[in-house]
């Protein structure tokens, strides 16, 4: 390719005779639409700041050393690499001008004839800047691991400590966020509280260790039916998780938690309470709502011919939910692949349809033969959702090697009560101040 | 086992009526004496810097892409979890006082009755400070995962770069070191070439990167039989790597590579051309030769009662070797398992038999159906020395999950002729000082 065409720009993106998609972010949105583009008739270029999509439903695994992260995430050449005319570049984007139709990044900039913004989400602390410098976020497999090693590393500090307040500080867990995350996350630390822990440390009194789950709102899983909710509640005060509904957060410094009905102590704080838009730099405040790009039923960014959002970071308000659709992996996919068949018929210069969104249901697990599942007006929990937890999750990972991996770990965990992958790999040491620097980028 | 006893250290290790043994490290000779040793009439203390074991051979895997961390490692509490008298704490040695039988951490000090030195060996960069500065090691997996992120990257940063020259030299990979982690890391690098890589980069022009295996002495694979060596000759040069031996690596500024016969232009130099051992603080210089411990033919110290030294770290002179037994994992294991019974039957007061090394044999791969290996005055090579390098590698793993992930991966990888964990998790920016740090430690 690269002989019959010449290179105009640092990104040594070839120029040919097509009409060209720059899709920035590989995540559900952005992946599924380069997998389902048209590469005969189209040029796509793919920016991602990471070189791997990464299947975030299980993320919480990997934090709590269930599985490792090559499980759960894949690399986006190896996905894309029967395309022909699509090209991945690793970069970060630094500004956008609709004017020129021009992205910059990094490490150079690129002309697109269709823009598809498919940023995702970022982790949301509502303006609260302590919480931001001291809680851990969940939101990449870097962060992850990060969570991962914190965790153990306060096993072993607690084993040395002499003053009792302290070792209980170490064993002390609080989760804020009642949603998925949170109470994936909440159900994972009990399994490790009841079956890893006592075994991995005699010399510890892991009945000391404490789990809280901190939830603003009256209910668990408030996006699911009443019954689901009910059932993840009891199974959560069943596996011994402290659930406190009605309960904000308001103050963090890396030791005491202060919220609005108790002070706890705690050098584990874990923020799953909510994310917001990732807005790259050159989006004008016009096209935003809640720090949401606003999408038409075409997902076109509004006010702008040729650019479209996708994903999290797109705000589609429909008829059926008029403040919005919700911030689903679901929802992306189902908006990647209609926009990859969308701009084909364009290009056609066909009449092109509305976005419908199918819901599919939603599903959350607290633990072993326990979860909740709402598929349309059917609602049920116990062993059977679990069990149809695992089969989608296993179903919905990118290919048969990963599925595989996860299912022998997952029949292992299940048959010996145990994880296999409690190590701890880099140590750590400090949150990195990246997300702060992030948002002065984008203020900057 | 707390309540009926007193907490007299900071280490809060229990004092009870029983010898006290202390082992620092946890590798391949300090783990098999801590599983080995009767914890119904000893108490032990396993102090490592790491919460896992690491299978060091199969460490190149991790490096390019073919395994995840958690199928080589394994954490130290799960192996040793049966054992009730036995206490392993995640710190680093400070110092041992072998006046007061002491040794200090970084958490606090703890008393010996015997103390087992088994911190193994590190890189050996032999005082070419420009080399350890901007070579990249392997020893830990750690090192691996950012010698696999720097691989990747610089694909990706070929991939932008218009000067040609600076192309090369970001698909320019030195390997220092003929032994087998350098021969079977340019066997790995020549798969990827062969198989993975033009897949991933088909803008990249995938036949112009070079992969140079340097080595000092006349032959590759030099412990081994001459017949063993010249086989994987033949098989690294088949596959594509460029070996030059009697050669020596003068200087690296990061970009140039000085060797006694050419120049290269290279952002990757790996260095795998030695080891020395990793000498804890309070060894003086009448314990070492050669930056290891002198010990008997009973693992002891010279001039020390009760302390004694196994695995690397350890110099043995035998009859057999006069210069010293090899630096093998399997004289490492061997001397742990002595050390184990040897000090049951010293507090027995039965007389004590010197420890005698069997040689099981010495293999090496360097790709697909490409490995040789020496047992005995046996010598054979192929795919039945592949084979065979698989099974016994796979049965050395520790657990059966690992065995059976790694067993995935690899099956995965014949057949599809592909890597699985091809992920940048944590990007690669600098080398950190870590090495030098360590040194000026031990110098201080």
């Amino acid at each position: 390719m690269t002989d019959t065409t010449t290179l105009n720009n640092t990104l040594n993106i070839p120029t040919i005779d097509l009409p060209r998609v720059v899709i920035i972010g590989g995540g559900f949105a952005g992946l599924k639409m380069a997998r389902l583009i048209n590469s005969d008739e189209i040029q796509t270029v793919l920016l991602d700041e990471n070189n791997h999509h990464t299947f975030q439903p299980l993320m919480y695994q990997v934090a709590t050393a269930g599985l490792e992260p090559d499980s759960i995430a894949y690399p986006l050449r190896k996905t894309l690499k029967t395309k022909k005319r699509t090209h991945i570049r690793m970069t970060k984007v630094t500004n956008i001008d609709f004017v020129k139709n021009m992205v910059h990044t990094t490490i150079g900039e690129i002309r697109y004839d269709y823009l598809v913004i498919a940023t995702g989400a970022k982790t949301n602390y509502f303006g609260n800047k302590n919480v931001e410098k001291h809680a851990m976020p969940m939101k990449s497999l870097t962060e992850s691991l990060d969570l991962r090693s914190l965790i153990l590393q306060n096993f072993e500090k607690a084993l040395t400590q002499s003053n009792e307040e302290e070792k209980d500080s170490f064993m002390n867990f609080m989760i804020v966020g009642g949603g998925p995350t949170g109470v994936e996350l909440a159900g994972a630390f009990a399994e490790l509280k009841k079956h890893v822990l006592p075994k991995d440390y005699p010399d510890l009194d892991i009945r000391r260790m404490q789990i809280h789950l901190i939830e603003a709102s009256p209910k668990v899983l408030s996006a699911m039916s009443d019954k689901s909710s009910n059932h993840a509640l009891e199974y959560l005060r069943k596996t011994g998780v402290n659930v406190w509904t009605d309960t904000l957060v308001k103050d963090y410094d890396g030791n005491t938690v202060t919220t609005s009905k108790e002070v706890f102590q705690s050098k584990t704080l874990i923020w799953a309470a909510g994310v917001t838009g990732n807005i790259p730099n050159g989006i004008r405040p016009e096209h935003l709502e809640n720090n949401r790009i606003i999408v038409d039923e075409y997902c076109r960014v509004k006010g702008l011919e040729n650019v479209y959002a996708i994903g999290d970071v797109a705000l589609m308000k429909t008829k059926e939910s008029p403040r919005g659709l919700p911030m689903l992996g679901s929802v992306a996919q189902q908006q990647g692949q209609y926009l990859a068949h969308s701009i084909k018929e364009q290009l056609k210069e066909k009449t092109v349809k509305k976005f419908k969104y199918t819901d599919k249901g939603t599903m959350a697990t607290v633990g072993r033969n326990l979860a909740v599942v709402d598929i349309g007006k059917i609602h049920f929990g116990g062993w059977f959702a679990w069990l149809t937890w695992l089969l989608v999750h296993l179903m919905l990972l990118v290919d048969f090697r990963s599925r595989l991996v996860v299912f022998v770990n997952w029949i292992w965990s299940y048959i010996n009560f145990d994880r296999g992958t409690r190590l701890i790999v880099r140590k750590f040491s400090k949150k990195p101040d990246k997300s702060v620097s992030q948002k002065e980028e984008l203020v900057a």
